[in-house]
């Protein structure tokens, strides 16, 4: 990671008013997500301000797609009517220049869904969010010696590397978000739910780098917050969305922990 | 408008009086619905008092529909499953002699299931529960100069339009309730889930008007009730269904705010 | 049940023993089921300390279910890409010697479905987990005249049969579970999401009897615990996930109600 220049001066502000900006605008996301994912997607959404649509079937995704801000692609519970759905939404979301951002779960499970990710990264999406397990079968299947800088650059595309701490970069910049609690990932599809939350993020700048690092901001502080308020597991997930939507600034410039 | 006579006498006791019928019964309602509504419409119905079930595939669904005691369709996430198995269970609903009510989720969005929805609107449902926005695109589609009682009456067939007021019609009579709090459209799939509970009180009363306005009553109610318990729209849900399995005859007499 | 021997000895200590020896292992667990328990179904393993995945389309579910360490196949909203998946996830996990736990939902409504569970029946699973009417319908398929025992015996099979009280045998041995609370059947897909901790626990035994009364303990004590906290069937839930994740052997012992 050498070559990137590490960036976060200034992150918070910009997270803080990327989240108002949303609040106000109100965007469309279309989101293709897995059968795990996509009721806690759409209420993480609504949470945070946007309105969320979750259609993928062949016959009404170009749509549903053509009227949102931003398209989201997450390859989890690849049943036959998402593969089908998928490459039509991506061609409507490239005719409507919207952003796209692609989150491909559990790519290392599963030989056809690691190729059709691996396509679907050939048509530039703005943005990647992955974890290690996911980016390391991705770096495979690509050029093992390229470390998540490099992949980036190669790709065109801004890479969110989700973990303990969280990596963003587009190959030029990168940064680096510590924020988060350990019930994060005892919340089935909260790294998916994420996700959306970076693709509404992306309709709000055309720098994908910011929209990805200040989505996970907003995401890591109220994960904090919430893992305060909760008694485990279950009660942390309604807490969460509490926390994301009562969210302000003042909270993202206190809690920031934005790392070079 | 003109035309209907304003309905409202009694309304607070009727929706009490099934409530408590529904409770007793314990209905089947079977719901083909959407992937983001599947979760909380069984849970919503179990909170009432029904029993819910979901399955749309076109080998079982003629059979979980004719065991039940009412049929709801609702039109989001219209894949080629859900596409087969609708019309197989409005056939069996029809044989059955239960009834059938009709949520045409964004049909706004979506040209063919705009094509669907008013053809499966000549099939007769007992209630279309929709918004501004699904109402108007059907409007534009059947007859663009009738309003919506005038809608109700040519279709003859209930129509429960839902927004910050809610308005029941079946052409002749015409209802205004004006519960409910805002954190209800802050929640994926509450009005999908609502229109599961209108299916319920269908099978209370051959009355529609007075189980779609009932049920809209009692959700508004509860949904007020939550929106004091709630801290924001994650805490909103299970709020929600507790005050929902709670609500009783008092509740609703002293809340109800039914308008002429 | 006359010829079955009534085995309780120990069983408070045995669930508590495979609860840790689950959260020291994390054992992954590939989860076939409906459309209603997914979400719950993931997020009660992960409360346990498993690791869930939820695929099932024909092209992949092979790689999910020979990565994991137990099958769940549950038969809810079964339509055509489950019907394809299970047959082929079934030969994943025999050829991967893993357990398998089969939920046969609503088997009592659907003659496709009761005729698939049949023939899943004889590819032996090591439990079938179901409630009085699925068993009824399994039953009166197979021989009308054998009880649970018999039958248990007859499929060599462990048998969960759920209840108000719950009991559970092999043929040989057998044991009652007297453990739960009435908000637990107010749940969508609790049952459905108790048959994937089932599945988890046969990972760490091979003594299936053993595996699936102390997960149906582990359930009905923390269920008991979520009742004393929840409001009502909506706060219950992630009351629920919070009881499972702190659930420890001093609250096992102390709680069990194991009936001979």
């Amino acid at each position: 990671m050498n070559e990137a220049i590490s960036f976060h001066s200034g992150l918070a502000d910009d997270a803080a008013a990327l989240l108002e900006k949303l609040r106000g605008a109100r965007p469309r996301v279309h989101c293709i997500t897995n059968a795990a994912a996509q009721v806690f997607t759409a209420n993480l959404l609504l949470a945070a301000g946007g309105i969320p649509s979750l259609s993928f079937a062949a016959e009404e995704v170009r749509f549903f797609t053509r009227r949102s801000a931003a398209l989201l692609v997450n390859l989890g519970t690849l049943d036959a009517e998402r593969r089908s759905g998928i490459p039509l939404a991506i061609e409507a979301a490239q005719d409507a220049r919207i952003p796209i951002v692609l989150d491909p779960v559990f790519v290392e499970a599963s030989p056809p869904r690691l190729a059709m990710a691996c396509n679907l990264l050939r048509h530039r999406p703005n943005v990647l969010r992955c974890n290690a397990s996911e980016f390391s079968a991705l770096q495979n299947a690509d050029d093992p010696k390229r470390d998540v800088t490099q992949f980036a650059a190669a790709s065109h595309c801004t890479i969110a590397l989700t973990g303990p701490v969280d990596c963003v970069t587009d190959g030029a910049r990168i940064v680096s978000i510590a924020n988060g609690h350990k019930l994060m990932s005892q919340t089935t599809a909260m790294g998916c739910a994420g996700t959306a939350l970076i693709a509404a993020f992306c309709a709000m700048t055309e720098d994908s780098l910011i929209a990805a690092a200040s989505a996970l901001l907003v995401l890591g502080i109220a994960g904090e917050q919430a893992g305060r308020a909760a008694n485990g597991p279950g009660s942390f997930v309604p807490a969460f969305l509490d926390c994301l939507a009562a969210l302000n600034a003042d909270d993202i410039s206190a809690y920031a922990r934005i790392e070079p």
